[in-house]
């Protein structure tokens, strides 16, 4: 495997600009994929990122009960694939293999990396008090994974019915935030 | 005031790609503003959004008790005055002054709008079960505004440290994805 860990205090860099990211689960031996941009960091570390994954998702009832999951952030070239894989159901599709995403296997959870994206996040979930009546799964980020190879990855953002703005330029101001 | 209503339905657009965000909020007469961008869609309509507000920030307390605010969008043109008031705190400096932002007065809410931005969110706390030990609020949007001057604005995108990529070029994708 080409990924090398990222350090989980960088994570938050990862999340925090708000790119459209991959969600994979798994369950008895199968795995599934589907497309996601409603997330955000909670805490820097360890991180906590939430998301809201959909009941009507066919994601939600495997993140539920396996308390599993990774979240793997694609470059722009992947832009179709992404497109593709929100546009149908793990309940019809064998999404990995219609794609041709390549599933890899994690060192923490049963979720596969996806060795296409520049980085994976092996979660469990942290917190489900919001899951129930809004579908808000808070997880925390166990292992951090970035491919070396994809340098200075450009990442999409959705504003709805498949509009994506791709990342820019890249602007540096004094600040004090982290 | 020059803002135009937009439909609430219509709100995600702004907050999923995942902009840096300003936040007002008001108590006594007093109005204060700080800098965020860990937030997300929760729900499309009534829309809600979550958010972290730092127990640590001046704006905790105040958001927690009055249960409103404004999200504020800023364009690219007022990065440096992002950071500005990021890098500070409303308990040392009356930020909307000594920044030269114009407070605007909200339909519903007691916080300020922010005439410099080119979309304002009127908000309420709709849950706080997450408050006290993740520092989560849910918000549902009661008003949106956006300012019709101000066309195809570009976000900034925080990346750690001062860092911030800029949209850049948007595409179109055949997507039943709303």
């Amino acid at each position: 495997m080409s990924m090398r860990e990222l350090a989980l205090a960088r994570v938050y860099q990862l999340i925090e600009p708000g790119p459209v990211v991959l969600l994979t689960t798994a369950r008895n031996g199968r795995a599934n994929v589907m497309t996601m941009s409603w997330h955000m960091m909670v805490e820097f570390e360890p991180p906590l990122v939430a998301c809201i994954v959909s009941d009507a998702d066919y994601s939600f009832a495997t993140l539920r009960a396996t308390k599993e999951c990774v979240i793997a952030i694609p470059a722009v070239h992947l832009a179709p694939k992404i497109v593709n894989v929100g546009n149908c159901s793990g309940r019809d599709v064998a999404k990995f293999e219609k794609f041709g995403l390549t599933p890899l296997p994690a060192k923490r959870v049963a979720a596969p990396l996806i060795a296409e994206c520049f980085a994976n996040l092996e979660c469990k979930v942290a917190d489900s008090r919001l899951v129930n009546t809004r579908n808000l799964f808070v997880l925390e980020v166990l292992k951090a994974w970035i491919d070396p190879k994809q340098r200075n990855p450009k990442t999409i953002h959705h504003h709805g019915y498949g509009k994506f703005v791709v990342d820019g330029e890249a602007i540096k101001l004094k600040s004090r935030m982290r």
